[in-house]
């Protein structure tokens, strides 16, 4: 209806493509995944995933070095394809780590980050050597000190910081507020007292939260260099450069109409004034900056594909009940703290030829108006069979969703590659 | 601060009992439970199912036979529980009738429903011989027909009716606007004719809803009332006596303060005019009806119990960071559908009679601000290892809730029972 372009379109531009009437993903048809691996399915384009993550640190060449935030997607085999490119690994729980170390990624090569870390998760990563533990509270730094005691071991930490002053940026902003991440700025030198006072623990680095979901370069670039700010005033206080600082990740993908794609060449122009102000500080000059994204880099590669059993029109409004729902999907049913439930991209993935539109909703099988992952959407008239893909799906997707509820089976997840599907999950 | 009753406190006294500074779960403390299961862990009081089975049986009597709605918790021990209790089934997947079945319940117990149902589980309940199969869309009449004909079965059905009018109550009503789930009532004459048309579907009864977390007999009698009538006029449509009438489920429990609970007498006053009513209806008269409460029965009956790890002040605001979090509790944390985040009642389980209390917000180990189970919630001063619990957490928990959210462990469950408590889960 409006003159805006279509997010949709622009995506299945940029990222699938189509033949005829059928979705491609990865160059192969979404309803040849439906007939092999049977729906509901997910589906990630391994080639998106390397695009992405190539097009990011080329972005950050010579600033920052890449760590995938597992939480995104921790599938083995996506983990295993972004080590692959040279990443390192972000984690926040021992099963992430260990899904890490499945996918062969050395424990010197992850970080451990998360508020509420346990006794046996700090034994299992520093009896392995983890690259660097971000601490996040007093009881931690009791805990952590204990157990790099009793394994033997000198552990390199960084501290999270809740930084002073607020930035503009994200949906989730953390600088300012009371927050239960990290430490508050103002308690910065008492932390670094009582983590100085360990003899077992080595204050290395300085963690940042830039915020969330963000889609603007510069707001992006100004959030990094307050970061480098912070992590600039923390080393101070230590009294020494540091080793590492961790910006955090908040790049964020286009989910909704209107928004708008990170620009990835304005934030490659932003980067030179961002070495250049972390070579001014001879704190900071011989750091190694950490950038952990995991939305960006897995998100768009994902499909949400499932199969429509039921069309039915109710008092004017038309319904497609579709076999998959909530439980495999929940943020795109809008159930994952949004405010406001808006619809995630959505695509009739075997009738993409099809001009004319209606207005349907698209349902799952739960039994529950909360069950819905598209909102009188824009489609094509659909009947049982027909396939509905929801897009930028990749990320915080089955592995963010409630798969018990009504005790349906869990959805196949398939990885596609050089034009070859595989079942990963 | 207000001079209303609090509404924990009512819980504590009318559920759970304590001793001394300890929650009692069915008479066990919980630090027992914690020190022998581990935290995070959810406690189940087989008591509590059954008080609220038998309140509401008794209630019912001679009205309204219950049968289970197992989506609200399908742990197989507390299907179990309420089996031998003398309640049916009600299921909404294939997942859930093995539930059912592996608990102990004859096929002919169960009732399947739910808008999304798919041929591999239609021919598996057939084959088993379910009890009765409620039909949503005419995709389903066809497959089930044809299901039916390959077994060579004839199938009890019902047909879900979304009512012409709306009657107040309940947070999900459903009358009177487009829905997905079932046929508009408009449209029965079609769909009756579409059924009668199947030599192996035997169409025996009519499923209404009446609305979810009804916390007013009274609001609970009127759409019951309401259901007969439809029901009424279905069957006069059909030409013929129905064999059952599903009046839906509905009951309330009350999660936030201000809400209160249910009142079982006034409800068992209301029966008599239902089966009145039910009793001038040639067409109802001899029909089984059934209700199909979840909540109602296993809500009250469960606590989540999780063990604080760090407790911290930033910039004035206090947070205790538990183990446990929204990736056990979705609804707790507010995330399952609330439109306002409200906190279910919590507890500090360890320190009952601590009196003195602060505001503490209550944050899961998930590096999100989403993993919140209570905002400011009013608690004794706690430190690391206190026990925090969430009551009201015996239906729509874990199985409603982003397991893998993180990658931690799922949490135990327990049933208490005679004083004995074992791992159910």
């Amino acid at each position: 209806m409006a003159a805006e372009p279509s997010l949709t379109d622009g995506i299945i531009a940029a990222q699938f493509g189509r033949d005829g009437d059928d979705l491609l993903i990865g160059g192969v048809r979404a309803g040849d995944l439906a007939r092999e691996f049977g729906t509901p399915l997910y589906a990630y384009d391994a080639g998106l995933i390397r695009r992405a993550y190539r097009g990011l640190a080329d972005a950050l060449s010579g600033f920052a070095r890449i760590h995938y935030s597992i939480k995104a997607n921790p599938n083995v085999e996506i983990v295993r394809l972004l080590l692959a490119e040279g990443a390192g690994v972000e984690i926040a729980s021992l099963g992430e780590y260990r899904a890490a170390r499945q996918a062969g990624a050395d424990p010197g090569d992850i970080l451990f980050a998360g508020p509420g870390k346990r006794r046996h998760e700090l034994e299992e990563v520093v009896r392995d050597g983890i690259g660097e533990i971000h601490l996040e509270s007093l009881e931690e730094i009791a805990a952590l000190d204990a157990v790099a005691g009793a394994a033997a071991r000198r552990v390199a930490v960084a501290i999270r910081i809740n930084p002073v002053a607020e930035v503009q940026g994200g949906a989730m902003r953390m600088g300012g507020k009371p927050a239960p991440f990290g430490f508050d700025e103002e308690e910065a030198d008492a932390v670094v007292d009582r983590i100085s006072a360990s003899a077992r623990l080595d204050l290395t680095g300085v963690h940042l939260f830039a915020g969330t979901q963000i889609l603007d370069a510069e707001v992006l670039a100004t959030q990094w260099r307050h970061g480098l700010d912070v992590a600039g005033r923390i080393a101070r206080r230590l009294g020494r450069p540091l080793h590492t600082v961790d910006l955090g990740g908040g790049l964020g993908i286009p989910y909704f109409q209107g928004d708008g794609a990170l620009d990835l060449a304005a934030l490659k122009a932003a980067v030179p004034a961002l070495i250049a102000a972390k070579g001014a500080d001879p704190f900071l000059r011989d750091a190694a900056v950490v950038v952990e994204p995991g939305r960006y880099l897995v998100g768009p590669s994902g499909i949400y594909l499932s199969s429509v059993i039921a069309a039915k029109v109710s008092r004017g409004q038309r319904f497609l009940v579709v076999d998959g729902g909530m439980h495999h999907h929940l943020a795109a049913s809008g159930n994952l703290g949004m405010i406001v439930k808006r619809d995630y991209p959505v695509v009739a993935a075997n009738r993409m030829d099809v001009a004319e539109r209606q207005p349907a909703s698209v349902v799952g099988p739960l039994c529950t108006p909360l069950d819905t992952l598209a909102r009188k959407a824009s489609l094509p008239l659909l009947s049982a069979g027909d396939l509905v893909a929801i897009l930028q799906s990749g990320a915080y997707g089955v592995s963010a969703s409630p798969v018990g509820f009504l005790s349906h089976d869990r959805p196949a997840e398939v990885l596609v590659d050089g034009g070859i599907a595989r079942r990963i999950g």
